[in-house]
């Protein structure tokens, strides 16, 4: 029998209409303010094609992504050399699901795609508290004279929040003053995953988005990125880090920083895949 | 405004409705017989997506493919290790287009795939002649035991239409039997595009298969192939063989044997995608 | 001095002469039915070659290839595109190393050659009792129509051997339905070697089947794979868990889906032949 | 002896100072608006570095770089993500070259760095003429929405100049209303350098600026650019081509778009550094 | 404001006047003797360059590179093909460093650029000890024919400095014979950095030359070298290593065996830069 | 029916026994004084590995290696880091072959290479021509002091044999001081095979040894190598240059600078063996 629509791409298992699905997938293929080394704007596609080798079955958790309904919107078209239009057109979008009361799942693109989600977040849940799995602090105040900035998307963050509502986990790179900044502003857990139980029981009931930079994995594990970062966590510490997140109220997420490209042997986009899958059975 | 269905992917400027379509674009990621190295399974996907970075305009020709009506189908699903299978199922998609009257466009893929396609128009149109563009005689009978091979398909074809209504082109490989069969019962023409002109003559109202083996070109333009051959024509003398042959009746076409990770600075995929818009827009 | 015979290659330290072997290695260059990123094919060829940058000694064990005789046949010429005719070529060899009262070990090729060298050992030794390490179940009953595929390979050993007789270990990806048929039907360990020293104790003196699919290892060690898997165990993990299992009576044994071109730095290639290194001293 | 400044790394034959200099390489490694495959970033640190791999001496000229006073300034260090500030650092540096009495030679970076330059050199020279080699046409109005981006840089320079005086040649790609635009305002050579030498002797003693895309070789000599184009130049054809517009009175001239890692041979960066060697000793 | 001297390139953080610096990094680009895969005369300028995708802070030590005064006095240019003046060369820029009381930290090249180092080391501590982090012995007396080798430096430190006073720690490749003369000789602890601590505490006030091989570190973390070895140590256990050492009266130290074009991922490059940066910081 | 030796790898079709052989190819796995971009030392075995995607047939010649007894003796095993021990060996081997009255044909390698081929076919034949075909001069005097390094080869064997016996061709690359001596002392024909035929029919029957230098075919086609540069000849072009001086009286040949990891496409060193095909069946 002909397939009457071959040509359709989702992530794997995630090909629920819009308008059945509690869990909506989008793209941000954006990287222009990627300094070192881009590429992450190729992330959602390489996830989304390369989805193909896992499985829909999480042994892990003993779910199938088939009982659920996602469904994958696919990549914005978003215009390059311009952060601040980029990050609006994240925003609309995020906010139209929100509207339509369902979760967004972002998968970047670069780590300043966050704050395109979160000032949507924000909206409509004032109470937000941000944790953030990064080998990067991310809190400089401007990079290279832009504010608009991978490095310093979570002071973009803090802007708008403030003290006390930003949790950062694994980070083990970034300037002194971001560490000084971070003693002063954010609840900043180094290295690890250390402290993560209790700041979701912490939390209680207050929403949560959960922004994972995919270098908080050791670049051991996870090469295929901007800046890899050794010493970073395993991925089974990843897996078990997610799902105590998710026992919290989680109403927004993104996965990003994948750069598919800068590992060639695809052993990345499979991680970045897996880490997708395990959030998708963990949220549902 | 919100993409209605933004994770439909298609050859650029080749969206039209299925019914609507003139030319029917479809793909066949297999490579199973591939002896060397494999990869063409690949090409496909490759040639669909790096198509982005194309125009849909051709200087060239001064013609666009927003002017026509071509539809993509998009890949065939095929069974790997059974190449029998296979071949039913491109066989079976390229009559059900022929049925529709229609053009079907097949993208390889491992160079046995036309054998599936050329089954189905030779049913249609007995009088069948081929016109190949490759580096290789692919007259073996057998190959390693195996009679569906990439490097019989020629022959296989031989075995269903038989002496002289095969004209090789480029052709510039192969053991000596072949070049021996060659002289007794195909129309070769070794190295270049020689003698092209007068044979598409010669064919006058005929119908006409044209198989685009891409290892026809130099492997300095297009190494993104199992088995790049050096001495080959350029990408321009290329192009005007196939304005010449689309001068002629042509049914039905492949384009096959790019394999994108062999190439890993893109050019090859490039190369194919431009080889593909040509073709179409001088079968328009 | 002259070399009398510069071009014969082995792994390295197993150039003993076939008659006074008591191990012998051939490889099967076969990975027809891999869906997803062919290559390894060219994984024996590697591992002969890359041989060269190890050792013949290990610390580990305080053991030296060189006090062995252990021979190395080269690589079976395979049809591609014809699983069973290839299958049918690996359980010949298989056999006949077996019936001049030598330990066989295979290497791969894709996973699905496991199946030529159980048929063959099974008919020497009905007892058998397989143990596999493997990130992926491999119980698919079929695979896109194909029985003889790397997806189903233990699911076909099954239907030779029945319950109860199939060791699994490290298994961190299947469908929901392998895991199923594991609780009914095999001696499934998910995750890790857990296990596995009171698995070999309980066989006992039954004869052991070592298959040893490479991509147990964690991706981040093991890049050089199909199908890379996140989480996986450690390189020094493998290595006590080969030891463990050799302290049984393995009759025969295989190392498989090592594809060598997907990591281009080598360090993938080089972990398996200190595998396969370790392996041979473990079963001297 | 000790050398008092190793680290100090111009192009190579580039190391006089800047005082004494009559032409002064800069670098603009930008490339925030390339839509496709970034990289081009990369290119001006790529050919200084491997520039030593070339020889100071040209056979083709019989000159050499050491008989002339260049002065390389090494990089600019530019902000991603905003082209609007990148362009103004790119101008106020050659505006400070060309009131120094010295000709800027700048090395991109993506294309969009010639708007910088030319709008300085503009200044200056107000009867300026652009001669521009490329496979792309580069006139769009906007693109994505963004009016900065490499493939408006044309028409932005059309912008400022006018009609008549931006000179393209090798152009082989475009939308059909770029190449409408430049019948109407442009001199457009389509595909080859056809009709450069009765340009140059038509501008006669008016100043010039030369823009080298170095995509507009053939992507088989140069693959490592964002776009690579088929049925491009040769080598010697562009090194005929440059010499022939450097007998005109040449006062700036830009090479860009060499994205190193996309070809991971090596060879497009070299040959990017013969043609920055030939066209320094050209305009000398 | 126009840089003065924006060629200038040193590792990041390290770019005190000679006159000023306690440290002193100078590099030895040199791999003639590698027997294996060569690349490891790119490691120290890929440092070098790669290193601005660090930072100068390190939240492991809370210090910060630009808190001390290190200069980087770039690389040495090395005569390929002739290790013997290669040596001799690197032997004068450590002798001449030392001279100025200045801590002389060699970044290689193959591990053979050691013997340089440690031969001028000796003429002013000739009580010093060596510590060796590796996963070779190197301890060969001769390969293939040569002395002066990779496989041979710590042989031929020996033979300057006999028995006990050469510590070996992660070593896990080598011949039989290499460990037969480590346990004669020197002091070697297998696999891992059990009893450093000890070691340290035993050598007390004498002065320590510490030499960093880096595929000491497991293949999975570090596949950008020559040999490659699974099996290895973390970078955490590294790092805690180096600030062991350092607790101890370290005169001179080296890091090497980086062989970044093996690893195009840049992974293992970063990974280097940041076992540079922690070694600079404990040791200041 | 079980391959008695399996593990022979030699060039395809070259499987004579020495004894019976008229042409003995071998390998000089040797690349220690590239100053840039080492990989050469690989080229033998890439060459022998991948020429199994030839055929033994030439259409260009409508010859058959398997027509004719070519045998082929492996690699040499050379001293890496002291060139002048490769040399003698590499003489000894040549020397060897000759005095058995059969024409050796050696496979590099870099080009140093030649240069013990050379001294023995000296011994052999004191009327001796060279024909070259390369990018680069080779004429230096010393190479950052060293006189047996790849860019000082032609000028040892300049030393060896004096005025006007060594043709150049194809040259394109080199310091004004190798082409100035060049005009004294060597009869160069810079850029392209102009006056080859002349040159041949000028030696008569004098004896003359052919050295190919691959890096003398355009980058675009042969980019695998250490120095590649634009500009080249193209296959065709060289293929004719080979059968051109095969009409003279070759004694000796070799053709060398292939570092295929270079290329990861292949294309170089599937190239690299038709040339090595061709030259056997124009010897023959």
């Amino acid at each position: 029998m002909r397939n009457p629509a071959p040509n359709i791409e989702t992530f794997i298992g995630c090909d629920a209409d819009y308008a059945d699905a509690k869990i909506v997938l989008f793209g941000a293929p954006f990287d222009s303010t990627t300094s070192f080394r881009p590429g992450a704007r190729f992330g959602p596609a390489a996830m989304r094609h390369e989805s193909f080798g896992l499985e829909t079955y999480s042994p892990y958790q003993d779910r199938d992504l088939t009982d659920f309904t996602v469904a994958d919107r696919g990549d914005l078209e978003l215009c390059f050399g311009d952060s601040s239009m980029a990050l609006d057109d994240i925003s609309a979008e995020t906010a139209a699901i929100l509207a339509d009361g369902k979760l967004p799942l972002l998968m970047g693109g670069e780590h300043l795609v966050t704050l395109g989600a979160v000032r949507s977040v924000l909206a409509v849940h004032p109470d937000l508290h941000i944790i953030q799995f990064d080998a990067h602090a991310d809190l400089r105040d401007d990079y290279l004279g832009a504010r608009l900035s991978h490095a310093c998307v979570m002071r973009r963050c803090y802007d708008l929040m403030g003290d006390g509502r930003i949790h950062q986990f694994c980070i083990r790179s970034g300037e002194r003053e971001e560490f000084r900044f971070a003693k002063a502003h954010t609840d900043m857990h180094p290295f690890s995953f250390e402290g993560l139980k209790e700041t979701v029981e912490a939390i209680g009931d207050a929403p949560i988005y959960l922004t994972i930079d995919l270098d908080c994995l050791d670049s051991g594990i996870f090469p295929g990125t901007g800046t890899p970062e050794a010493g970073g966590v395993s991925f089974n510490d990843l897996l078990q880090a997610i799902r105590t997140v998710c026992a919290g109220r989680v109403v927004a997420a993104d996965v990003n920083e994948l750069a598919p490209m800068l590992d060639a042997s695809g052993a990345s986009t499979a991680t970045a895949c897996k880490v997708v899958r395990e959030l998708i059975l963990s949220l549902c």
